[in-house]
């Protein structure tokens, strides 16, 4: 493993370089053409076997093993966000409106250099390894969805990725089995009451009124509905409905989120929402509209290979704490990996100790540690190759 | 005139007679035996034309004029009620846990003593004047909807009757035109959730949470769904969902009364009742029980008749004061004849100034100031005759 | 009184021509200046004593009749309301947003031809009418508090206004006992919770929720608070706090009405209103700030005013139903004047029956049936002349 | 450590015979007497230091080791419950409506074979094994508190205890690190409103509408104000106010219970209770009372503890299963001993597989698979041997 570390750590310039690139050249969700262009040509130029335009702008590389065995996947996103940078780097974006404000980029130059460093030592490898470079992650349905069903896992055994992590110390590499970042929907209802003037309620439904009470019988969906060993929020972010003081509502707008760890819990938040507005509005006459609108499901990690990255992370040069995180209640598509094979997401800090202030995710002066590319690739290197042989081993020693 | 108020006076000793005889004979509601027996004898011993068990226990008495003219109906009902007498007075009730504590004793006993003066001036009477004795005030469905029913008001031109009132000032006549008296109802709802371990509220239905919620809601009825410059009260007196403190209810009982003083107001509320119980239980999936159940409906006054005896009663002996009241929210069934017939409801104070305390309709400790009899009397018999003599004159006057 | 009803029909066309001069110029509440020189000037040249500014830009005239008696005021307001006109008319407003959209112009014309007419009888007169003009009636807190401070009740015994209603058939002429027009106030409340993201309630404190359960707890001031007897109506016509659907409300801004005819009542909503809020927040956590803004007081008619007017309406020509009506929720700054003298206020029918399509009051197509004003007219001047002849003969009987 | 498992095999009828005596004899909560001779003879009997009268009546048995080292303690809890046993077993209570109804019985039989086992092998202990056999773990502030101030763990390193877990299969070991079993509380609140007639709201403070209230207003704390990633329960068993239908309430009672896993998420939910409580009672400018009354805290398993008695468990002859469980909302106040020393506290499924039905504990049907007892003293003594062992082990290698 000396060796991988070694040439990562060599190879440490051109990740930084690779990665600035990508930052002066943001793109966005979906619209991602230059891109997944680079990164095709940087795999072909290994020898990869390279699929393009995989459910869309996705691209698929393959480097095989000197050796037989299992099938390692790596992921990584390279989407940008529509932000306008704020920050004042020799490698600022140079798209108006747009940024890598996320870290893909840091993602995309940590693959590409391990991927260039595995190839180097294919014919060691016990296995392959699937490179899985993804588009649009920021943006619902998001591009994970569409890559899988143009079969970016066929073949696959586990897969790991990570996420550097801004708000997480350099050095720290965070871990959860089982749901470690949430569903997170939204919903709209409409209130259709039936308005008028203020001093005559009895020829009006209230729309205000009823509305305040649907937001009050929401409460019970946490309170009474969910098991309280389970995470789960409702949140209404929206309660318009602006009239002249003595005039009754027509109408009443609430749009909230829903925040969930388990599809469970999810479907039956969604059921009991419907079921909530539909008997407020009957209390009063009233009608409604409602749309709920899932965004991706919950990062639900596995837990053998949970326990397994965070085994390898404590070897792995950089790291100086592995540490069992609590769920975040954001959203990643990586989540529908999870649901189809083996493995685990975590997080790589890489918060820049070295600015007065901390900018969090989204933000237009988000930036990071670019030393945590090396860690997030000396850690997502040491658990494919380990994963290949330990894979090997066991196999032997069972068929023994 | 004159002559009616002066035998009246006369014969005031023979209607405190008959009452107290009453007051030590009580009998409930719908069980009368003895008392329809005396009124019967009373007036056939006049030579009325009297016909017994009408509608049930009721007694109906009539009296024809030595002139022709239109037909007057008086009123008094003569039940008495399941209360232990705690007065102290020589003619203290002789049967146990009955007692007339609603000043029916003396209604009858005005009634009887009218009946007879008024037997005597029959000659002069341009007109006839039917007496009905009714049973059964006390418990709905009461006797007047059966002697109505029965014919009691066959022929019957307007009706009039009054109550003795202890809460107001002796000599005070206390009218109103429109709403006199609510109609009071009663509803159930059983709220059949589904019980369980206080720490498991996600595999319950929580009926505490549940009959909350339609508390809260029922409030709307008043202050959004009924006019507003229409009266209505909707209170709940029992909630009863008693359980350890680490259970969660399966059931919830929720009793309460509405008060209305029209027919759709009421109906909008036994409506809407059902409207928000339903609507409730949907929001929680929970099945219910509801019974609504009709007292009398309310007492509606007809505004000739009530100024009309407004006017008459400011002529009366004995009477200091005419005086236009509010709605009261009790109940009576006077109310069914003024569906029927034309007519008026009035109080005639009878509050014992004697005594240091003042003790409501239906206490242990009731009683009236029996010189407000004699105020009754001479104010229904002063009504009949006149509305009698004014009727003809009316005629007479239309005629030329 | 028919030398005053033909008079007041000769001079039908001189009222006509008035109005409509008016309508053509009409101005804001406060910002009168032609209209009161108009008016000033006519009763000027009748030789009645006039004092204008009164109370800021109110004109009152005094006429003294021949003989000695009493004092009656009638009132007319002529402000106009900042609506743009969409009738039309020839005589339609030249003042661009500016409309006569609630026939105050119609209540100039018919009192000033009035004024004329009784200037001519003023031989006969047993007493004196002063004449009020009063300005800004549309804007609380409106001209007649000012110009009653400002002496224009003083030695008057009586006042009698009309209101030309355009909901009312033409004919009609409506009035009530009692609580006639309501009090109707607005309040604002913003709730200061604590924002944040959606996925983390327990770091905010939820302004919606908050405000959600603030409207369901006003509910109980009606149901619960006020006398079941008396009205009072209070109606939320804005509940805002828009945010993006994942982020917890930092405010809630929520304004509405309070209507009562009562004093009392309205005392009482504005100081439970306080409570409700208070402990709403206080459960929360949450600070507030409430301003409540009292608009008019309730026209309370003085009842044998009331009566009076009833029974003169019913002799003055063109007056074809003289109807008990019920309160309007509307506001009117004629309730001032009833605090201090004996008075009534009544509508006067002003639909106009010729057209498709009625137009409520404050509509830019709003206009009325000129007959009304000879309605209004008639009913004023008989109501002001009969009384001072019923206070001379009543004074002389007395006296005798 | 086939010598422990071994003997304790042998001995396994002297632990059921105990088990049944005790059975026979069970005594209720601070209230022991013959139990904890019984056990403080035993011990004595097998020449081990003995204490009595720990802490009221808990008794504290010592056995050194024949080498040094550190001092494990393992608990034992003897006390029964009120409840009439409904077992058809020979060894049935012979106690009128006292029931050994936990499995405490087998607790006891449990530790006091193993400590005669253990005093078997003491030569080879490198340590000490302290012997905590509680009374009073039914009823709070329950036996464990006392005990502590009383000394029962000076000197000692760790604790570890089980539970014989009737409603796990028979075979499984059950363990969790961190919360394990809730922390459960009590609260009541008095509301005093005031009563009076069901028709005049406005005279009253309707305690049952403030009730309901304050029944909505408690769902806020679980859905806003409790981290979601915490788990918390309220739940109300009880709301009492049962009064005539036509009766508004003076009172309403309402008692619930709290269950948390961690210290300031219960403060937090004493605390915002008394806010809500107090909010919605000046709401309404109400009265209350309200006690809050804690019962045992949450136990909270030490992770390395944890993670060691899982492992050593894996290897205990009758463990067929080492499995990871949820949390559990009843309450244990073993959590005392956590406070203070390291330890874990896990379950040794019980359940009697030989029965059609399931009976929870605390039914008066409630019994075990007595071969539990069995694993439970393997699991015990292995965890105790195999501490003192590696405890010893690591200190050399650390002095090294």
């Amino acid at each position: 493993m000396e060796k991988l570390y070694d040439r990562l750590k060599e190879r440490y310039p051109e990740m930084v370089e690779i990665r600035r690139h990508l930052h002066e050249h943001p793109e966005l969700s979906f619209e991602e053409v230059e891109t997944p262009k680079y990164i095709a040509a940087y795999h072909e130029n290994l020898g990869h076997e390279v699929r393009t335009e995989v459910g869309g702008r996705g691209v698929v590389a393959v480097l095989r093993g000197g050796k037989p065995g299992k099938t390692v996947a790596l992921r990584a996103d390279f989407d940008a966000l529509p932000i306008q940078e704020e920050n004042d780097v020799a490698y600022k974006s140079k798209v108006d409106g747009v940024m890598h404000a996320c870290g893909h980029d840091g993602h995309t130059a940590t693959l590409l250099v391990l991927a260039k460093v595995l190839n180097g030592m294919r014919e060691e490898l016990e296995g392959n390894i699937v490179f899985i470079h993804q588009h649009a992650e920021e943006l619902a349905p998001g591009g994970a969805i569409a890559m899988i069903e143009d079969g970016c896992l066929d073949g696959v055994d586990v897969i790991f990725g990570t996420h550097l992590w801004a708000v997480t110390p350099y050095g720290h590499v965070q871990h959860r089995s089982g749901p470690f970042m949430a569903a997170a929907d939204k919903f709209d209802v409409v209130i259709q009451g039936k308005g008028g003037h203020g001093a005559q309620p009895h020829l009006t439904k209230d729309a205000v009124v009823i509305g305040s009470q649907l937001v009050m019988n929401l409460q019970q969906l946490v309170s009474r509905r969910v098991n309280p060993l389970d995470s789960a929020v409702l949140s209404i972010g929206r309660f318009e409905a602006v009239n002249a003081f003595n005039v009754i509502a027509d109408t009443a707008k609430i749009t909230g989120t829903v925040r969930t760890f388990k599809e469970d819990v999810r479907d039956l938040m969604e059921r009991e929402i419907e079921r909530v507005v539909k008997g407020t509005c009957l209390t009063a006459d009233a009608e409604y509209t409602l749309s709920y609108q899932r965004g991706y499901p919950p990062v639900v990690n596995h837990k053998d290979e949970t326990d397994f990255v965070a085994r390898v992370a404590g070897d792995v040069p950089g790291v100086t704490a592995v540490v069992e995180c609590e769920p975040d209640m954001g959203g990643e598509d990586f989540a529908y990996y999870l649901q189809h094979v083996k493995g685990t997401f975590f997080y790589t800090g890489a918060q820049d100790a070295s600015r007065n202030e901390m900018y969090p995710h989204h933000h237009p002066k988000f930036n990071i540690d670019e030393r945590a590319m090396l860690v997030a690739a000396n850690t997502l290197g040491a658990a494919a190759v380990t994963f290949l042989k330990e894979a090997v081993a066991k196999e032997e020693s069972t068929v023994r």
